[in-house]
């Protein structure tokens, strides 16, 4: 590596080592991986202050080109960004920085599970007196008297639940065969298998914006290159869709069409054929995450996505923990048949298999038509419970706007534009309620404070009290933030 | 890009070619991607015969540095290999070709399972007349009357059951506490979240040659850079792996220290206090699979690498499928403190959490103190069967070598020189006996004929019988190979 520099020019030399050097990283003239010379032999060998070489060290750092490692020195990153030149000519969103780190927020989420005193809206969780504790019992007592149950099982899933679950499936206007469908530990690695089985790293993955949380987690993990597509209350927005496609060339489109997380709202029916085309015509895949799609309160949901699919564009994963259970932890992928030998890989270089005892007390279960009385039991109090939740936005968070869902149990508030995100969430914890603050369904930040507000698990009475307390929070942070404004004369407006 | 060719000296143009282009492409000069000039395009420019360049492409294709795509053109390959030069110079085993494609191997070993008619040694199943379902049953009604077990679990693990497996990792001289248990669905979930948390696709991994087709398979997958280290009856060669670790800087070992997979044999005391030095000195971490760590038939199994691991180097992994049961897919890693973060964050991603249900009711059957006394029922029963098998083995294969393992449910043997690996093992499964052939646990072609088998679902009766069809097989082929050598006056031996 060969610097050019001068004094002469307009060009701060810090500038001038920052610019030759990215050029020199991308070229891949300094390989991923290797070191460069350290400030002091930098400085020294073009006779410049180290804090010069340090600013342009930092300078590569924040652009995501190189790592410092500390007490081994500064290294090209091992996986570089996507340069930032071709976004701002095409005026399209910019990508996401290289890791998503919302996993302080995560950890914050999983902690509020452990507080028993905290009213946390945060965690998406089924009523827990709905489990079929009696029935599922006498399952478990059936599986375990079969000798197939305790051995190591078939990494499709056992035939008894995959026949079960291709009967369910059609409820969701989904006639597939038992050949096609895998059984999955749960969405989460539907999503995971559908990644490691259809995805190459470089490959460019289109979400919703916003969207489920674990599968952005997953995608940053994978340094997968992700792109957020904005959605209205009709679902994805398809113009911006097709944009975005026109650029990207995305292998995957991640979309929750029905109920959607964390919004609830569902892509609009005229909408679904429509995107079909678009996955044909810019040839990507969909994974679509059904969840919540048994879980339409009144009318049934529209069909899944799955059910329009003519031609394998669309990988259907979904889970029973919300409809019926978590504590099973299965869920299952339909896999379009091409697909079918490199997501058995997947799920064979996974975990090899989920449990069989599991699988064969769940195909029992679903064989004694257990599920639909179950869902016929549970739509009713999550329809009440949705009607709670409404009247109590209505009576003690007029300021704000929010989803009115159809089915499932999330719904979307955006506050106003004067609150602080951060501020309100760490306060609401401190009057003892928690929810998900809206930051971690995003790509990028977001200027407008949002959150989403999970009430499958809370009684009407627990649902106002929550609402009432955040609502009350809410009126304080306003008013507090009036009375500095009329102090001193400011708005902040723009802050 | 400049060549600078001669006509003088005894290199022919072609390779003058190669090596240059080699070397530009090497040093990043023409980016991973980018497409080289056509075969035409090079010849006009330096007056050359098409054919001298169309060799030289196709000597820097079959070196794996670029690739060509019919009607586009020859490109820099997206992942260059590891260099041999480097190799030649040491005589070290070649790194194994990107993909490894045992998997029609594994999908045969899935379908001998479902022939009820074939006595298969092929995958490595518990006696299932052991498994205890009455205990099961009894904890599995307990753990359905915990709220807990119905829902949301825990990322890491419920904390009953850490509780219960950091006390009964103490016979294997693991002193750990349930902060850095974290439990998985099998040991196979194990390797891969050690691979998603500590490795990067661009890292190099050393495994054992041979080993467990699982890890191989996930590497494959992930096209990982993989070198086999070779073992010998004490276990890995520790000169092969220091020699390797100068070159390779290694980010991980993946080791099946105790009861190997698929030999059987363990590594030797002396040599564990050495491996981890060379950890030490090469910086780099191990992951210890010690799935039959606890089915030692008379004396205890030596002490647990992890045992000896002062400094957070080893990643130790193991399941219940082979000292308890299959059916219930669960396991754990203990996890070097610095690394719980990541490995919990990967488990997030994979599959959130394993099912509360079966953590409780494995936890209650472990309170209960029902392992200790179920391994010293198993222990008997699998020594039974491997005398018998090593009983068989003298009679009926005298011809072939075997090793003698001290544990677990694993043999291998190797087959004479003259035997063709694959004639043998269709043969075999077509006189009804199956087994696993030895080229599924290398990363690399082997000249000799080996296999493995898991005698540990089978009575002595059963294991004679197979035994003694192998062995009459045997006998058929080197008759007919000698057959056709007199006939012939060839030998073939190098073939």
């Amino acid at each position: 590596m060969q610097l050019s520099l001068t004094r002469q020019g307009n060009c701060p030399l810090y500038r001038q080592i920052t610019n030759q050097m990215r050029e020199y990283i991308r070229a891949g003239a300094i390989p991923v991986g290797s070191r460069l010379p350290t400030v002091r032999e930098l400085a020294s060998q073009y006779n410049l202050t180290r804090l010069t070489v340090h600013t342009a060290y930092a300078e590569l750092q924040s652009e995501g080109l190189v790592e410092a490692v500390v007490g081994r020195g500064t290294f090209v990153a091992a996986r570089l960004p996507i340069p930032t030149t071709v976004q701002a000519t095409l005026d399209l969103p910019a990508p996401p920085p290289p890791a998503w780190s919302s996993q302080g927020l995560l950890a914050d989420m999983m902690r509020m599970t452990e507080h028993p005193d905290l009213l946390s809206f945060a965690q998406a969780i089924p009523e827990a007196t709905t489990y079929p504790t009696h029935e599922l019992g006498r399952s478990l007592r059936s599986a375990l008297e079969n000798p197939a149950a305790l051995s190591y099982g078939s990494t499709q899933g056992e035939l008894a639940l995959r026949e079960q679950v291709a009967h369910i499936l059609l409820d969701r206007g989904i006639v597939t065969s038992p050949e096609l469908v895998l059984i999955t530990s749960g969405a989460q690695q539907a999503i995971d298998l559908a990644l490691r089985a259809l995805v190459s790293p470089t490959d460019v993955v289109f979400v919703e914006e916003p969207t489920y949380v674990g599968a952005l987690e997953l995608a940053a993990q994978r340094n997968q290159r992700i792109i957020g597509i904005p959605v209205d209350a009709s679902g994805i927005k398809l113009d911006a869709l097709e944009a975005a496609c026109q650029h990207y060339h995305p292998r995957l489109l991640y979309l929750i069409p029905t109920f959607h997380n964390p919004t609830g709202l569902s892509l609009a029916a005229e909408r679904r054929q429509a995107l079909l085309r678009l996955a044909r015509t810019y040839d990507f895949f969909i994974f679509e995450d059904d969840v919540a799609g048994m879980l339409a309160y009144d009318d049934p949901a529209l069909p899944a996505l799955k059910a329009l699919d003519t031609e394998g564009r669309v990988i259907y994963g979904t889970s029973f923990s919300k409809m019926l259970l978590p504590g099973i932890r299965l869920g299952m992928i339909v896999a379009p048949e091409a697909h079918l030998l490199s997501l058995l890989a997947a799920k064979r270089t996974s975990d090899l298999f989920c449990s069989p005892l599991l699988q064969h007390a769940l195909a029992d279960y679903l064989h004694r038509h257990h599920l639909s009385a179950h869902l016929q039991r549970v739509r009713p109090i999550y329809h009440e419970r949705r009607d709670a939740i409404l009247s109590a936005l209505q009576r003690h968070m007029e300021q704000c706007s929010w989803t009115q869902p159809a089915g499932g149990f999330n719904l979307w508030v955006m506050l106003p534009p004067q609150i602080n995100e951060r501020d309100f969430y760490l306060q609401a914890i401190e009057h003892g309620v928690g929810f998900a603050p809206g930051a971690a369904f995003f790509t990028q930040p977001q200027a407008r404070a949002s959150l989403r507000l999970s009430f499958g698990s809370h009684s009407p009475t627990r649902i106002e009290q929550g609402v009432a307390i955040l609502g009350n929070l809410l009126r304080q942070q306003l008013a507090e933030i009036e009375r500095l404004a009329t102090r001193t004369g400011m708005t902040g407006s723009l802050l």
